[in-house]
């Protein structure tokens, strides 16, 4: 079974033999002694002995640096350790330290819509030191990005929205340094993922272009600068590297994970899928890559489903249905006793309740078929799921009809994409190699479940690999990795963008996918029909 | 007569037939409009639509200008003018205009120790709009460096003396901008000339070192920033370009001198003798050039003669005794009645002085030689040059023995440095083709009298050519051509500095030149010579 853990293909990304050439390098300088016979300035002094570890480059100091820089440079007797970062052009000679500091680290964040992760990482061995994540605080001026974008049409929302990311990080980097037992300017460097919307925000951008025909972002591509110049709570000459997008629906948390699952280096076609707020898709190999993105993402995240959550302690990640009793079995994430369904519990349930007949082709209930768990409440049938007296506060764990239809649109959304984004470059499903599927849907869902739906495409469950956080991972390793910087520059440009939002082809295959597992059922043949409902 | 005038100099200059480069550059760009088939970001459009216009270089958008530079951009429908600062590395595209500024200009900043003299240049063009000077604001501090840099010891007296540096430079900003008729903001670059003291002043960097052995400079080339970064009241985006210096006696003014005369680009030695507050020296060819300084400008400058002055209204300029009548005649600047002696007048009058035989030798006053015009005060002999009834304020102008005393230490000063300098490389003053004098010493003395006195070499007058405000030429130069900026970074690290302050054979020279014209009278065959006294 390939279904390996995402955790360990993590692992393996990072401990592949490439030379380290990260976002900030520590470079010992020892330059000869100031003389009457050798009166170059102090920084000068610096740079020409640097130049030739940066291979011949003279780096470039900043003036809001120079004073520092000199002035530590004399203090420690004229050697030491000097601190530059890697930037489009010279080197940036930032800091200079009187010996190797003992750990020098970035900070890789993954910037979502709902929440941020981050880790800290040792820019000399590339090993994890912390992890910690937070809900973005943005949220509390609207759940999804569309209203956010709204409240951004004043300049105090904009301030406001700007206010609360940068609060976000500057906690989540605090979060790090404590972890790992560091002062808060200990973090050097910081590698942003995120969609085009986030990274907006962030830089406090002028959002209103993005949702808005043609939806073209101020910037896909931002020049990295210094975190002091964005009153970042991390060192003020850390360079920000930010993850470019491709367009308003495109963003860096996606070159990220053709970065991660090396999509772009393949020589056989293979497909990323990406489901956090919107379902984003990118399919190609090292020749080409086609991509695009679509709202098929809320019912598996926790924001439509009224039981739903994000798959987080309490979440039921995986269920089962015996089909001879229709007792329910499940797991939650952490053991304890269930709050909700995360998106994989979600799909397990629907799956089920379809091979169990008690819903139909349509994502109806079927009372005749359903037992005592179906109810009919204010709002239409309910499905209890988990009774009061088990559920870890009492109330039911319940899927309603509504929920049910919510599910079933995503469900539709997410085939529609995938099958108009292949028949956009004439490549069959079975013309894939490979099907990387990141983040928490990768991470929990069962590809299986997600077949028998008609959600994902009916093939050899071996052909599915999760790729765990891949937004996160792609952060990391252009904090640790050149070779990572340029490729990410190079999809940005590469990667070709169809945009579903006026897309007609795409409407008729949303149509057709609003069925279990399909209109078509010859699309699915291994999941099974059942004749004369 | 070859003794042109210093104005034409550097006229000839500006109209070289060289394509401007200027530190910043207006660029005409039409990109194509965004549509659904191409989400290119804004500024990776304006981006893209440059390269070719750059070399095929992409530039770079510094973050405090990303949210305007794409901004307008976008209001101005995708096309317009781009505004792109020549810096070390790729491009800084720092603004954008609807259509082609009316005139794009830059300052060019001559940062004396006494006094700031300023242009603004139209970059286009290269025609010089206005042109104004003002007394540095620091004076209050100190008048000479020397002062200054212990009054930098406390972060107070280092902030006052930025902030006064900072508020003069702006004060003649706003005077350029006033004459020329624009806003303040429509200064859209700065290069600046000073000596190495002042550009540490004006940057804000610790001065303490420079006085100190082996005197070395904090930096002696820092690399271009943004005027924002400063608080220049210029606009934010403007380049601030500065003139590279050699240490701590051999500033970016000297480098200036260098590039305004052309003597790193002579097949023949020539030398460069500029007289402000120090004397500086550099001789050489376009393969070698050595250079030294020393104090010898004082009593020439206004800071030592009692009735010293700058070339400024009401300086006598030039002055004759007739040999017969003992009658003096004199011409002032601007032509008024005289307020005092500017170093040229000083120079004059001492050489006229020793021709009629009422100095001697070693500089003193021969009173039984002077008529009535030497009286004995409560300090010595003093020698009225002009009585208080023909003067501009009813004071006379006197020449005491004092005022004599100082001027006989900087020509002894001045003339021990060029035998110096001109030793250390074998060079004999025969050789040299050509002696560029700047500075307002250069555009008023007479060379004949200096000779008279022994401070220049008793070479052909034709030899010596003033080249006027080399410190501002040069600035102005490196304002508008990309080849004067590698000019002047190549020549900092080209030019052996010669240190003077610990140096044996100076002080012999200097000792055997404390006499008119010479101890060794030989080295002054068109002096005359007085025997007998």
């Amino acid at each position: 079974m390939v279904w390996q853990d995402a955790d360990a293909h993590e692992e393996s990304l990072r401990s592949c033999p490439i030379m380290l050439n990260p976002l900030v390098r520590a470079i010992v300088v020892a330059a000869p002694l100031p003389s009457l016979g050798d009166n170059t300035g102090d920084l000068d002094r610096l740079k020409k002995a640097l130049a030739p570890q940066l291979a011949g480059v003279m780096p470039v100091v900043p003036y809001q640096r120079l004073s520092k820089v000199a002035g530590r440079f004399r203090a420690a007797g004229f050697t030491g350790v000097a601190l530059v970062n890697a930037m489009p052009g010279p080197p940036l000679l930032v800091d200079f330290l009187p010996q190797s500091p003992l750990v020098l680290t970035g900070m890789a964040l993954d910037l979502g819509t709902t929440h941020l992760e981050a880790t800290l990482v040792d820019l000399v061995t590339g090993a994890i030191l912390a992890r910690a994540d937070l809900e973005n605080w943005q949220i509390v001026y609207g759940a999804d990005i569309l209203t956010r974008i709204h409240h951004a049409a004043s300049d105090e929302g904009m301030a406001e929205l700007h206010q609360a990311i940068i609060g976000s990080v500057n906690e989540l980097a605090a979060e790090l340094s404590r972890l790992a037992g560091l002062a808060g300017d200990a973090i050097r460097a910081l590698s942003v993922s995120g969609n085009t919307s986030m990274v907006h925000f962030f830089l406090k951008l002028n959002p209103c272009h993005l949702c808005r025909e043609p939806y073209i972002p101020m910037v896909n591509a931002p020049d990295p600068f210094l975190a002091g110049e964005l009153h970042l709570a991390i060192h003020p000459a850390a360079p920000v590297w930010i993850l470019p997008s491709v367009g308003s629906y495109f963003g860096g948390d996606l070159i990220s994970g053709v970065l991660a699952s090396g999509l772009d280096q393949q020589p056989e076609t293979c497909m990323l899928i990406d489901v956090g707020t919107n379902a984003e898709v990118i399919v190609g190999n090292r020749e080409w890559l086609i991509a695009c993105a679509g709202a098929a993402g809320p019912a598996l995240e926790g924001g439509v489903a009224r039981m739903g959550m994000r798959a987080g302690p309490g979440a039921i990640e995986h269920l089962r249905i015996d089909p001879v009793s229709g007792e329910i079995s499940y797991e939650t994430i952490g053991k304890g006793r269930p709050k909700g369904l995360c998106g994989s519990g979600l799909i397990d349930l629907v799956a089920e309740l379809y091979l169990t007949r008690q819903i139909d082709i349509r994502g109806k209930f079927r009372p005749q078929a359903a037992g005592a768990r179906l109810l009919e409440g204010s709002e239409g049938w309910q499905f209890v799921v988990v009774q009061g007296k088990d559920s870890a506060d009492g109330q039911p764990v319940v899927l309603g009809q509504v929920d049910l239809e919510a599910l079933m649109r995503s469900k539709a959304a997410m085939y529609a994409i995938l099958t108009t984004l292949l028949n956009q470059v004439g490549v069959a499903f079975a013309d894939l190699r490979r099907i990387y599927v990141a983040g928490a849907f990768g991470r929990h869902i069962s590809p299986r479940q997600a077949i028998v739906l008609g959600m994902l495409p009916d093939l050899p469950l071996a052909l599915y690999e999760p790729v765990g956080n891949s937004s996160l991972a792609g952060a990391q390793m252009v904090l640790l990795e050149s070779q990572a910087r340029e490729r990410a520059l190079e999809l940005a440009g590469k990667i070709t963008y169809l945009e579903l939002n006026v897309n007609q082809e795409f409407m008729l295959r949303f149509s057709a996918s609003r069925f279990i597992p399909h209109t078509d059922h010859a699309l699915f043949p291994s999941v099974p029909v059942f004749a004369g409902e």
